[in-house]
């Protein structure tokens, strides 16, 4: 949109100074800098971790915007959760459709005002840009641990137990209530799939030898520990925890669960002798952990069994975008 | 693309492990993990910034990748320049069609591996994700300054000096040589619109009172300044260094010149006393430097006046999305 006055504030700068600046912290200068400023943490180790939100893919175009808001630093928050990590502050880039309304903007702002209260955020900086595509979001979360003490996929031990927090497939079944393809009376599903509810606060540092938030399928993420950590895994598929709406779907939905994406939860591999320490810090963050299954010496597969012992083949594993 | 083994590498990750592992430096811990880990430096304040490039915007569709993957490390690495940051590591968000080939993943990494070597930066992590939409890109770039020796917009006083750095107006004048609208003998416009040269190394710190990049037009930008810093500027346009090329081009491009974008040279306010610091610093770095107007009293406008003393009219300052 040219700008009739050399001087004037340009439109994109309008925009970001109504929506955005109230979303800055003490380093985020208001936004009128080109880069933030923030002294780290004395003592502390940084957890960095970025991922993109593509409207079509990531979200519906419909979503109402406060949901795509929270959910782009949800599941940035979820990757910190599962690395026992303390969130701290964002940078986030905007490129929107030209025409996109104003009101849209403040309902994505709005959403993530929301959540920056709940998990104590704050926004550093990023940049808006206009596209011919669709929205395309993309977020880069900052947190800090205790040095070396981050828990990665990497690092899990023959023996270790499997854990998962909450329960899973409910944002798979919940895409497929978006799409029609499934009933949810009481609305659970279609909520999780919409807003995650990152682990954020699970004390799992010094606790866990590996994890990772489910987040592209429970086998396939499984499958990305296993290979990280050389091991073999077998999952009780019956053991994996389910909401009453999962449960509820029927059985013709379980394989959905195990390899739908969008869950959110966190996955860990526990040596059998720190099962106290995991549900005395579980307790202590109010979230419920349940352990799946097993990691093993052999090959990185991972084998999904039935309670009555039969191997459960699966289509797939999870999500991949290419 | 569904993946008939569960436990099998899905294509996406496959990629990433091909392309954009190499680019891991020591706390991207091989892109194996969800999160980056890393130890700030000592005693330094961390400086952040985020920009997204998105195809058919930033960047023309049938640019070499190479060229694509070093222009948006060097546009993050510009802020950095002017705030006298010194550049450490990057996330990066990569949103590309499905059908993307192979060969263009390939390219846009060398041309990551190639600058990361040039700046001495290395890859933390990010995400891959399919859109169907344009290429959208996004990246975070990580620096670092001692506590509170960044070079902000604001901050500069009345009687600066308005100084920039290179030369301005051969990114605009190169977009219109990729557009057909302009010819270009020796190929120099078109280099710099394809490839900033961010001016990473002119250690600003403790010699400008105010500073920033020069990417969506020079009079825009410096009034960014004016706003940030509540002065008016005056700009002496035939005091504004051009290249031999821009030159050829004649003076019905002067305009384009001052208000194109794509310029990534770093516009500073300093201090008449500080003016000789400067020059060492120039000279130090090996970057030319052009006083091209001051800082006075007044509302936050930018005046912009030739050799004779004529204001010049400009039908816009630069550029904005919406």
């Amino acid at each position: 949109m040219p700008d009739p006055q050399p001087t004037a504030i340009p439109a994109e700068f309008d925009l970001i100074a109504r929506h955005f600046r109230p979303l800055a912290g003490p380093g985020g200068l208001g936004l009128r800098d080109d880069a933030a400023v923030l002294m780290p943490p004395a003592g502390r180790e940084l957890v960095l971790t970025a991922d993109a939100m593509v409207g079509g893919v990531h979200f519906l175009p419909d979503d109402p915007p406060d949901l795509i808001g929270r959910k782009l630093l949800r599941v940035n928050l979820s990757d910190l959760a599962a690395k026992g990590a303390v969130p701290l502050a964002y940078l986030m880039t905007v490129s929107a459709p030209k025409g996109t309304p104003d009101a849209w903007f403040a309902g994505f702002a709005a959403g993530l005002a929301a959540d920056q209260a709940e998990y104590g955020v704050s926004l550093l900086g990023g940049d808006t840009t206009s596209t011919p595509g669709p929205l395309s979001l993309s977020l880069t979360m900052i947190g800090h641990v205790a040095p070396g003490t981050a828990v990665h996929r990497f690092g899990a031990q023959s023996g270790d137990e499997i854990w998962v927090t909450g329960t899973i497939g409910d944002g798979a079944l919940g895409l497929a209530v978006a799409q029609g393809r499934l009933a949810d009376s009481t609305g659970h599903l279609l909520g999780r799939y919409r807003l995650p509810r990152p682990r954020v606060g699970l004390a799992i540092c010094g606790i866990a030898s590996a994890g990772m938030d489910v987040s592209d399928g429970l086998v396939q993420d499984l499958g990305h520990i296993c290979r990280a950590s050389l091991l073999a895994a077998t999952l009780e598929a019956d053991a994996v925890p389910l909401s009453d709406a999962a449960r509820a779907a029927g059985p013709d939905w379980l394989a959905t669960c195990l390899t739908g994406g969008d869950d959110y939860e966190v996955l860990l591999a526990v040596a059998p002798e720190r099962t106290a320490a995991l549900r005395a810090a579980a307790h202590n963050a109010g979230v419920p952990v349940t352990r799946i299954g097993q990691l093993h010496a052999g090959a990185a597969t991972v084998t999904v069994r039935r309670a009555d012992g039969r191997e459960m083949a699966l289509a797939r594993g999870g999500w991949s975008h290419f």
